[in-house]
């Protein structure tokens, strides 16, 4: 394995690819735009799934789950969302097979057809709200805190491992409050655990913002949105928060009596991340060797590899490696033991290189006279001899090393890959050749936005959150702006 | 809440409904079928699956996702598994909704028709079996041991909260091997997983066994299951573990090089549990008060309710009942402060008992004075007032004594419920009578079988594992018989 791959210069997109096929992450299946998640991805899903999961119980919410399927008729009923949804997706007409008359397998039978087809959630705001009508009388019944993992289908016409797919897995959160303050509170809390996570555990330095009226989620009031940027310099939405103002309430008739006994519409928020921050974590820390993974995410953070020759030495060289084994996992530190007899140290350094282990540790008979393991950081590649003694203490302040590491490396591409920029041949020229954030004045119309889009790809990713405002002129139309906002082209 | 509900012996599938519905477990949803799983019941499926999910990981399995949608002609492939199947199943046949051109709603797009109609997964044996062909070449990529968590669809016409829905959770364990002794045992140390998981949390005895060829899943060679009993005398299937031979592999052509350099088709087997645990674990224990869990499976072990007339007593009430809340949880016990002031202590009480909290403490001015605290256990409904000294360690054994009461008293009930019978007008008069297992001789012919379940409803629910040989006269046809096997009607 882990020798024919594209680098990042010669094919970028390849070397996604290539990376994700060949660490064993993910693969297309048999059906269109649809992946199969393998063991080594899913464990990364696995230990985000568990971080969000506390993130978001800690906050005061709780898991339930809602229908796969969701009736055609209520994506009719919030007018923007039909709009910006719902129209590529999977849809259910027919209940039963039944044998083909030729003998050859199984055809549809047509005689169960569905009085009204349904469609597989492509995100679930309308069943959700159709079924809190029931769930809300009064004040007292809220508010409504509650978190969906589940699979969505949007069906994606050209689609990319984790970052684009027709059914991807994530979390849907939707909640409902008694009054406005108290669900935009929601919705900026839940970017902040969204931004936390993607910094504290990612390693991935956000832009928090809210997205302009063109990009905000259909059905939104106003849509909040972390942005993070992937090292070819285009930006990569990685979770957004929406506040839902009344809209749903309204279209599925959420009343409650509130405090003073009169009734009023429910406030709703919704918020999500999906597997999509995989893609992220691939490409934000990723090199020409391989898969970089950040410690506190990897399924395992150590690898041991034992150095032998001959039997005697593997039962030496084992003895002493599962003593470390066990002393790093008393702290809590995840370690796999490879003594598989079928491949070679060598064969094996290149398999975990590439699949972006943190640490692999090498141990061997040298090793035991002296007293010593040969550590191999995967972020900078650099090997070095350290004595057995302390080596938990070791290891644990390498990873915490590893981990701040990917982080301060990322920060600084954002940093350097961010540009202030003044006029129009400038913009164009940044965004063709550097790329990255372009910090720019607009003058706040959608017809900008539009126009701004056609001619360059680019896309106002957010208006920062407590965004410095500053006169100046709309960097395509020339009329007044009060602030800059962020461009750059997109996943 | 928790008034007006039926008892057992009203009704007991109006009781058990009762309970799903106003336990605030699950209910119906908009969609024909689908059940929405509330935060209370989905709680529960989340215990469920963190102890099974160690479970497997400790027996070598990794968890991985594969495709919601399986090709239609996929199910052709594997002869005897489209025969049992995939007749009532959820079908995609468009992609593309578009706006209506009345201008009301959307409607189905009629040119996104899908070249092959997708069906929505049953089960996943197929499309695995598909994306394993490409994983092995040779002996050194056996086994595979993965599992999946996903959501499966099955049309059925009549369903039942938890106990049969059209959508349901689970978890699929599929593996692949290279010989059949080791996929042998790799099915019966699933049972065993199964088993040990379902009497020792669930606090539910099973029957271990397998299925007569009639009840065998559709593509295996043999059906291991464990079956258990409910009140109303009727069996349930908790779990089943298939051992599929090589018929997956030949239908999907996966093959492997052996240790000898010959090729050879893999062995496989499959295994699952699904959302129907929460059903057998409402029925096994539940009483006409309500819900009663057992206290490994509990979302909350414990409530505290605290006694008051004025707000100071609440005060002082409060900071005793946290200082027990933060000594329970010290030892792993969760606890529910309920101090809400909308409610009523005697409210309280009727919830928690209708929810079956296994523990309900009760703390007010005068347990405060006296260093006493007032303790009602969920299972016999007795009340005892204990010393605060302890207390963790008294809810601690408390509840060690609830888990082996519920396992001990279902188990009597199993044992009382079980008749051995040696003629067919007592076989019927049993059945329909006093219900239950029935211990009968068997000719060993489906014929038989068949005949049986048409006369009495009755199916054969295993043979149980080292079931004791002994010679004995069909119970139906007089045919001689080496065995009794395990009949009841069941779920």
């Amino acid at each position: 394995m882990a020798q024919d791959f594209s680098t990042r210069e010669e094919n970028y997109s390849q070397w996604y690819n290539d990376i994700v096929i060949k660490a064993d992450l993910a693969e297309n299946s048999a059906v269109r735009g649809c992946m199969v998640i393998k063991p080594y991805g899913y464990a990364i899903w696995e230990k985000m799934q568990a971080v969000l999961d506390k993130m978001f119980k800690d906050t005061g919410h709780s898991n339930a789950y809602f229908p796969l399927f969701i009736p055609k008729s209520f994506f009719s009923k919030e007018a923007s969302h039909v709009e910006g949804f719902a129209k590529e997706c999977a849809i259910v007409t027919h209940y039963r097979l039944k044998n083909s008359p030729d003998g050859k397998g199984v055809i549809v039978d047509e005689t169960a057809k569905l009085e009204e087809e349904l469609i597989v959630r492509p995100t679930s705001e309308t069943i959700i709200w159709d079924t809190y009508r029931n769930w809300v009388q009064s004040y007292r019944d809220l508010p409504i805190l509650v978190n969906q993992w589940a699979n969505v289908v949007r069906w994606e016409m050209r689609t990319r491992l984790f970052l684009r797919t027709a059914e991807f897995l994530w979390q849907e959160g939707h909640t409902a409050h008694s009054t406005q303050n108290e669900a935009i509170a929601e919705t900026e809390q839940m970017l902040k655990v969204y931004a936390d996570f993607v910094e504290n555990w990612m390693a991935l330095p956000v832009l928090q913002g809210i997205k302009s009226a063109n990009e905000r989620f259909a059905g939104a009031v106003e849509t909040y949105c972390i942005e993070s940027l992937m090292q070819d310099g285009k930006a990569l939405q990685a979770g957004t928060s929406h506040f839902l103002g009344q809209n749903f309430a309204k279209a599925f008739d959420v009343k409650f009596t509130n405090k003073e006994g009169k009734q009023d519409y429910v406030w709703a928020t919704s918020w999500g991340v999906s597997t999509r921050l995989i893609g992220a974590l691939i490409m934000a820390h990723s090199d020409d060797k391989g898969l970089v993974l950040p410690p506190k995410l990897a399924p395992f953070q150590v690898v041991i590899v034992p150095i032998y020759k001959k039997d005697e030495q593997l039962a030496e060289v084992s003895v002493k490696a599962l003593e470390i084994k066990k002393a790093l996992e008393a702290i809590g530190i995840s370690v796999k033991y490879d003594n598989r007899d079928t491949q070679k140290p060598g064969w094996k350094f290149a398999e975990y290189e590439f699949k972006g282990v943190p640490v692999r540790l090498a141990l061997g008979p040298r090793d035991i006279e002296e007293g010593t393991v040969e550590v191999a950081r995967r972020d900078t590649l650099e090997k070095k001899t350290y004595s057995q003694e302390n080596i938990a203490e070791t290891i644990k302040n390498l990873l915490e090393d590893i981990q701040k590491n990917l982080f301060d490396k990322a920060y600084k591409f954002r940093e350097d890959s961010t540009t202030k920029v003044d006029n129009w041949e400038e913009f164009k020229s940044v965004l063709n050749n550097k790329g990255g954030f372009v910090l720019a004045h607009w003058d706040g119309t959608s017809e900008t936005e539009q126009k701004i889009k056609e001619e360059t790809k680019a896309t106002i990713r957010c208006i920062p959150l407590n965004n410095p405002l500053e006169d100046g002129k709309c960097v395509f139309s020339g009329k007044p702006s009060i602030q800059r906002v962020v461009f750059a082209k997109s996943y």
